[in-house]
């Protein structure tokens, strides 16, 4: 699939997604969704991504939903939103529950949609040019692509409902109090931090991290004993693995383990 | 039915609940417990409903429940408790899913059940003079009314534990810090400031405002995947009303929407 | 069954739990798990046990796993972690439904699986001299224990899962600003302040602290109107005991209620 709204590579393990419509805003339209899903299959796939970056071009990170597709045509309007949500939640959940750990680097404006891409990273990287703005109920929206599973997530029910309720705009700063960014980056040192977090991740054992990733998201809805069974098997599954054995031996031996993703 | 523990009314929009034995300490006995049931399936059902405002009268918020009718029969103590609850409960939930936002000010004591209330409002507004007291484990009760569902989503587990177990009493401050209240307001503007901030949400899109409260009270307990469908379907739903199809043409064209829960 | 990995004793209807192999730092091999299972059945089922009380000799709270029995048989590994886990997680469950709330005393550092039992516990109290350590994704194992459950119930997800995924230490300061620790209290007071706290709480209502615990487990994966329904019940069970009817009493009559778990 030729890329028209995103530049995706994979260099030293890390799948680095850019959204690249600058001049657009980088919108959430129809296309922008079939992309990002296709990208999120490539990464859970291809075994040579073991950290995903993503990151965007352009004076804003994303507007989110493309108003202008909305008009026009009332009755398409709701087949438009089955339609393109299942490509973007499709890779909401592909990236959530791959192996690699995905880290955002944000140095604009993120609104709608995308704030939730921020909230779902693993790591959310934060310029002090960063701001999020909820945008979905000033026209009526409830909100999606995760934004209600994993706002209140990072910021708790109450700071989380308010922000939709009454459509707000965060700072960077807000953002960091609250516990949507993981830390605040000054922007010209942005990409090469995020790049670096990245490429550390990538080393690290990609298999045990998926089972980590998991583990996390199923922890709010399982009872006690289910995560505690689901925690054992998978602590077993990872030492079927080469890199969990070899990482032990390694160190007993107070050698510093490598992990291949094996 | 005659409201003889309540005042009701509704006015520009909002379903206005007063709870109103102040000399009795306006406790939850099983009057009060049918008659809330009562106003809360009202503000469902009722399209002038559009936002809730809970206040009170006289010195206590709530003293939760009446001791003195939890004296004399043994035998009828957990009738009681099962058929209070069966409205109280109903009650809570009606007002949770329902459309409408909830907005709470307390200016006083609230205690045992009446937390819960606290805890359960969209926004809860304190005043300085507002506390609150677990009461519960006192008389060796566990909690009810929500408090062990709205508690930890509030102030988190390990405080909402301590609460309940050592049955404690914090300050308005104390509620601010922790979670609980959503911010504080002097005594003298409470009514006010809830009223204002009552009658804002009152014109906002109100069936989407219903579709973020569900959507927010499935957040735990669904999978990712289930969640971001229900997002999908709720927003589809969303843009099917009138009001959204106004409000999405209003802002293309850089007006203010207006809203009429249609 | 002979203990060799902990001394046990009940003492003012306290459970005091020691982690006792000092010279070995305390790791959680089979025989740890399977004493530990036996200690949280005694606990649980022995109706004198009314708190429950945590603490460790020597220089490690608990090194967690111990890496040697890893080593050898890669074909035995993952059957060694799925038996030990069966004992374990047994006795987490045990300890976590059990009435009598779990105070934990932590004054040096707690690796692995130990971690889960801090965070585990109603009340963890540390000393300065206590830390954490993650030490799973280290030798490319995922988290075990509860760690998955309890901990993101403490400090949230953000930093639960960089404490896992980045294999961090964390020190008694940044368990209490993080939210792990419920109080840090200095070394040489630690025994004896935990000691007055399990004590307190096993004169309180212990089968209504039990209700109470088993609500805040269920609190998260719970409907609302599950919850309520289980509030209810807890409530209308406690009622039917004697220590909550005497309670009612004492506290109707202005008199300190007595507890004796009936």
């Amino acid at each position: 699939m030729k890329l028209e709204s995103f530049l995706f590579e994979i260099r030293n393990n890390v799948g680095h997604i850019t959204l690249n419509q600058p001049e657009r805003g980088n919108p959430f339209d129809a296309r922008f969704c079939r992309e990002f899903k296709e990208i999120a299959n490539e990464c859970d796939e291809n075994p040579e991504v073991r950290a995903v970056l993503i990151d965007s071009n352009g004076p804003y990170f994303s507007v989110g939903g493309d108003l202008k597709t909305f008009l026009g045509d009332r009755d398409g309007l709701p087949r438009f939103i089955k339609s393109a949500t299942s490509d973007l939640h499709s890779g909401v959940s592909r990236l959530a529950r791959g192996d690699a750990p995905v880290i955002l680097a944000c140095d604009a404006l993120a609104a709608g949609g995308a704030v939730a891409i921020v909230a779902a990273a693993d790591y959310a990287l934060l310029s002090e040019k960063a701001s999020v703005y909820a945008a979905f109920s000033g026209i009526g929206f409830s909100c999606d692509s995760g934004s209600s599973y994993f706002m209140p997530r990072r910021v708790g029910q109450r700071k989380a409902f308010d922000f939709y309720l009454r459509n707000q705009k965060w700072s960077a700063e807000q953002c960091l109090e609250y516990g949507l960014a993981s830390e605040i980056i000054p922007s010209e040192q942005l990409t090469e931090k995020a790049l670096a977090l990245a490429e550390e991740l990538a080393q690290g054992p990609t298999y045990t991290y998926g089972q980590i990733k998991n583990l996390f998201h199923s922890s709010q809805e399982n009872t006690l004993e289910a995560q505690l069974e689901q925690e054992a098997r998978a602590l077993a599954d990872c030492t079927r693995r080469d890199d969990t054995w070899n990482a032990v031996n390694s160190v007993a031996k107070k050698q510093k383990p490598v992990f291949n993703y094996k």
